[in-house]
């Protein structure tokens, strides 16, 4: 994960005292010993033995903050209760909230939104289903749902410890989109218990955003609920980054002049989002991919564990290369890691063809860093803020979404993804591209309403859409 | 239901209109003709041969709505797409929204509340779930959930038809007591699936409020998921209505000065909200309450088809009285009605002790009408808000939730109903009472902060609060 230095920070020190052991100021003096600016102290309660105060502490450096712990812990009559930093002060309480679009202000507002006048609005819709898009937040609200298996590079840390991502993905749906997105972290990891709970739940919503549920159970938990519900079911962790990665790589042809058609493409590390990967690389025309595991390449005719690789072995490696990642990369002319750090040597990077595009997305820690590459490489992208060309997400769920909830598609076809793919291309002009910026930035305010043009309009050629947009 | 006489509202009328058939002028003349003010035309969109335009008219009398759309209709070359008033424009695309609590501005706020910086904080969760309560939105939000069968009095219309009383519902949460409330539809019926689904998605949740499940479901869902889940869990139809209920028998007892374990109490209508309020009557110090359905009433001893009504017999009715209501109502103090409409007749109050006091709740037209009992009681209370002395639940469910969350209750103890019901009763100041003012307006602005109070102070006396609050 990537860690930007520290420039400057707050953390603030819950702290325990007790009063006939130690004063305020020989607290105070330890900190500024260890390193740390006292800005505020707020008084949390105190009583006749004991206060508890919150001390806000500016450090710039990073050890500054486990120095001051640790010299605070070896004093007696100081409890070091809490410490907290800029980023859990962010989360406290929760990243988002849930308001009311009108203030009821009188009994006229309450009649009108609640008894007796809902009423006649829930009638209608009884009558006539279709009509929940239009009088509830069905129109545009999605549910980030996840069951806390694969959360970041974190693991399975369980649904409570998934929230803050999926919070926090609510958030940039909002910002960047307007879309109204909630999060549903789930208390099993059951797939079936999983499909069946999102269907009960569905009524509610426009679409559904899948996140962070581990393979293979997110293939067939993403493929039966588009199967058995009206409305869009997306893995983001799958597509949303099967879709960037084509951006990118769209954009790096251009600068070395190459047709995807004649690539060859090896793809390291074939889980969820590498077979998404490969699967949007072919619908976009590539017709050489080699997909390597950490036994080798994947090979037509061999017998693999689970049947996505079977699948994959079928439809990849036209040419049946065998091998290990060192063998098969020999005149690639595009190297794409999901898989984990420093897979890619140097020496790989040499045995491929002219120009060589690298996409190491592997987090925290790409397959080879940008500063080992760089001399070897023409285009080098990652999934690293702190890097050029970092592949993020966040430039095509948003968009995505807001386009499927624009014209209420019914899912999200290959057509679609590559729309979003080519619209998000398309916001780096040709006069700035170039090597370091293959990728609109995430804050790129053009991103968002490209991606959802482009997907209402493949929507729409799909035959998937259900209504015209006035907009 | 209540509908108060209408004043001055507008319609939209969406037409579409071929050009070649008709003028506008024709359309605006037939309008006004029908008793119709145009006060806004709005484009919607044309082509060569047709217009759409939403057309906002002003009318002040409920008959002319149906008059204009009539004689539009039998126009040649108008279409009459939809009719809009302003409840149904105040629900267009839903009433609530998820908002982010911060703006992302920066690559460094990305990076605080979404990857990379997100990760301490759910390892910190992982670490220690309880930690949920402090760094996700658990700390504040509850699931507001329905199968949509049992709706306000229209029946089981299913689980979108009931999405607007439930967004409805989370406004009031929110603007009354700064809960953020998120609505969950389900689209079963079926007990078992209910309980597993909410116990499912319970881990985002600090609280589940139930509302409009149809009983006798509702009793095993509510029982069932306080015994399962940490979190608690509130049928507001039941427990609402009877927090409410019982302040204000509390205020009208104190007009009469009768004591509330010497009064004769029939109540009429033994579902879902008719037990709960006699539970809270009992728990409240209700010595002699007689509960009244189809059949008359309710004696130990006799078989009943399910366990609720048996429970009820046993524990109701100590001089074992039979009949009907008009045998039963004989010497009452007060008549409690939670059944329909015109179920209680002058001749029954005629017969009640001194000072009688009738609640008749029945929804949208009560047991008997206030016009028709007046000069007979002498305290009245309806389900209406357009007559004195409304019990509605919106004076209890949102500071009762603002209270448990506040001090992170485990569950809902019938000591913190009863506290609730004193906190809303004691709202009402002892100059301010009388016949017509025995409850607060659902407006008055004390009511969540008393109730919160209340809730919590007794929280602590039944022993389920986790956590002290700190204001």
């Amino acid at each position: 994960m990537a860690t930007p230095a520290l420039a400057s920070t707050n953390i603030v020190l819950r702290l325990e005292i007790e009063k006939d052991k130690i004063t305020f100021g020989q607290i105070a003096t330890a900190i500024g010993d260890a390193g740390g600016d006292i800005v505020a102290v707020d008084m949390n309660r105190t009583d006749k033995t004991t206060t508890v105060r919150d001390v806000t502490v500016n450090i710039t450096d990073t050890l500054a903050r486990e120095k001051i712990v640790a010299i605070l812990r070896s004093l007696a009559g100081v409890n070091v209760v809490q410490v907290s930093d800029q980023t859990f002060l962010a989360h406290l309480g929760g990243k988002i909230e849930v308001t009311p679009k009108m203030a009821i202000k009188t009994r006229d507002d309450l009649s009108r939104v609640y008894t007796p006048g809902v009423a006649r609005v829930c009638m209608a819709i009884h009558e006539q289903p279709s009509r929940a898009y239009s009088l509830t937040i069905k129109r545009n609200t999605i549910a980030v749902v996840s069951d806390g298996s694969a959360v970041l590079g974190l693991g399975n840390i369980g649904p409570e410890a998934a929230m803050p991502v999926m919070e926090g993905k609510a958030m940039l749906f909002k910002q960047f989109a307007g879309v109204d997105a909630f999060p549903i972290c789930l208390d099993t990891q059951d797939t079936e218990e999983i499909i069946r709970t999102i269907k009960l739940i569905a009524p509610a919503f426009g679409g559904i955003n899948l996140e962070d549920i581990s393979s293979p159970r997110c293939f067939e938990i993403e493929r039966r609920l588009i199967e058995e519900l009206d409305i869009p079911v997306f893995h983001d962790d799958q597509h949303g980054t099967a879709v960037v990665l084509l951006a990118g790589i769209y954009n790096s042809l251009k600068l070395v002049d190459k047709k995807l058609e004649e690539c060859k493409i090896v793809l390291c590390g074939i889980g969820a989002a590498g077979i998404a990967c490969s699967k949007i690389l072919l619908a976009a025309g590539a017709q050489n991919i080699i997909g390597v595991d950490r036994q080798g390449a994947l090979v037509r005719g061999m017998r693999y564990g689970h049947d996505e690789w079977n699948w994959y072995a079928e439809n990849t490696n036209p040419n049946m290369e065998t091998g290990t990642l060192g063998d098969v990369i020999a005149d690639a002319d595009i190297f794409i890691g999901v898989s984990g750090p420093g897979v890619l040597k140097v020496e790989h990077i040499q045995k491929m063809a002219r120009d060589p595009i690298v996409f190491a997305m592997a987090n925290p820690t790409p397959e080879i860093s940008p500063e080992e590459a760089e001399g070897y490489v023409r285009v080098m992208a990652t999934g690293r803020s702190d890097y050029p060309n970092q592949i993020n997400n966040v430039l095509c769920f948003p968009g995505l979404f807001r386009g499927v909830l624009d014209c209420r598609a019914t899912r999200i076809t290959e057509e679609m993804k590559l729309a979003a793919a080519r619209a998000i291309a398309s916001v780096v002009s040709e006069e700035e591209l170039n090597e370091y910026y293959i990728i609109p930035s995430v804050f790129n305010p053009n991103v968002a309403d490209r991606v959802r043009d482009a997907v209402i309009g493949a929507a729409f050629e799909s035959g998937v859409a259900r209504r015209k947009p006035t907009v």
